[in-house]
């Protein structure tokens, strides 16, 4: 069983980060999405060599067999300035994108005028 | 623009051969399945260069850009005893499967006897 890295992109936007990583052959109960502390943690496993293994064995014969990858396992530490309750996750064409929303900034302090007095 | 291969399974079926090919994050018109004579070629590309570059202009930024590969491209020679009239694809999770039927076998010759006649 190979645990190999897949690529990613991390784009920033204005109010966001976004994660995409490529994770083809997936179903939903096979991929998880966590936090570990301030890591994003994506893994996600696809059939494995036993089940290849129990098909040969059914007279199934694999002529070549370079998608050994079976175990997606990405991490990204996320920024200072993230909401790590926002976070959501979607999977599409084999590829996961995970949005992790940016903490609104904090209000910009009004300058106030102090008016002079004049004597 | 790169043009990488990306990994396939070929699995030998009773009636059938399956290619199997990892593509990720593609969308039907985006793909290609064709023959050049004996040889299956399956292909496809996804967001350009270009169009990434459009998306730093409008102020997104690219913090990791590990998903490069925007052109697939995998070629298979196809056996002898296959139908190349019989060729399916579906394309799931960002996997394409390609199903070429085998040429039924010939009838086996029947067996014939010849009567001895006893003179």
């Amino acid at each position: 069983m190979l645990r190999q890295s897949t690529p990613a992109d991390v784009i920033e936007y204005p109010n966001a980060y976004v994660y995409i990583v490529d994770m083809p052959g997936l179903k939903k109960d096979q991929m998880k999405v966590h936090m570990e502390y301030n890591t994003l943690v994506v893994s996600g496993e696809r059939k494995s060599e036993r089940e290849k293994e129990k098909e040969v064995k059914e007279g199934i014969k694999y002529i070549r067999m370079e998608r050994r990858l079976e175990k997606y396992l990405k991490k990204f530490v996320l920024p200072e300035n993230v909401n790590p309750e926002k976070i959501s996750a979607v999977y599409q064409d084999g590829v996961l994108t995970v949005t992790v929303e940016k903490k609104p900034r904090p209000e910009p302090k009004k300058l106030r005028s102090i008016e002079v007095q004049v004597a």
